[in-house]
């Protein structure tokens, strides 16, 4: 099934939704600040992407392009995407739309760094995501996974 | 209570407890290739230091300085430490160990950078950490606390 992929508006709904996703954090309450601050408007742009149902978000990621300069991770360097925050709410795990984040995240036809917080190996194995070599300077705590569109 | 912090040796014993730790991930993994390719010697030094009971390796943290160049965090730039992968095994919880690791790392008289993955700000503020602005360029899907000897 094919679930439509949205990209959010920064908004207070959209704020408010985001409490229910466990990873809210420091982002989350920047944008929220520079909201109320007016220092970026209602129904801006952000770099979440997410899925509703019935007018409820239940899933989401966010997305960013770094430029080739920052690549620590491809070979060449290259332009990629930072793919985080990926989380579909309990009620709706299972239905794919974790799948369907990806796929179009994938479309871009840029390569991927993520870095789960939880562990789902399985979840980005099938997503044909690798885990990076390991290199402490630039990875400390993480688990960097990687995806490119002409395969690892 | 005082509690003894090691630095820890990287061997098979220690590798096989770095196991019962949630955050057990690429970094542990790299460390036992390494030591199984002979890249590494056996017993040599890591960057995680832990407390034991009884032999029982119970609380770890990982823990590297960084050089000021590497400094987005602190003004001025200067060096600071990186700390992550701080965990205390639930059975040895409430029982003082991450305030004693903590003070290990602050000793060093540097400032500390830490991505706490679990929730538990209210033992951070206590250990005197605070948030960082956040900076989406920088910190993606992190939620960098810091402390600073002289306050920030």
């Amino acid at each position: 099934m094919e679930h439509k992929v949205e990209r959010l508006l920064v908004n207070y709904k959209t704020l408010e939704e985001f409490k229910k996703f466990k990873e809210y954090g420091l982002q989350e309450l920047s944008m929220l600040d520079d909201l109320e601050a007016n220092i970026i408007e209602n129904d801006s742009e952000s770099p979440f992407y997410g899925i509703y149902f019935a007018d409820k978000l239940v899933a989401r990621m966010s997305l960013y392009k770094r430029n080739a300069r920052f690549d620590k991770y491809f070979e060449p360097k290259q332009d990629f995407l930072v793919l985080w925050k990926l989380e579909v709410l309990p009620d709706f795990q299972k239905k794919g739309l974790g799948t369907s984040l990806v796929a179009f995240a994938k479309a871009f036809g840029l390569p991927i760094k993520t870095n789960p917080r939880v562990q789902s190996h399985e979840f980005w194995k099938n997503m044909g995501f690798k885990p990076a070599e390991y290199d402490m300077e630039r990875d400390f705590g993480e688990n960097p996974l990687l995806w490119h569109p002409a395969g690892l």
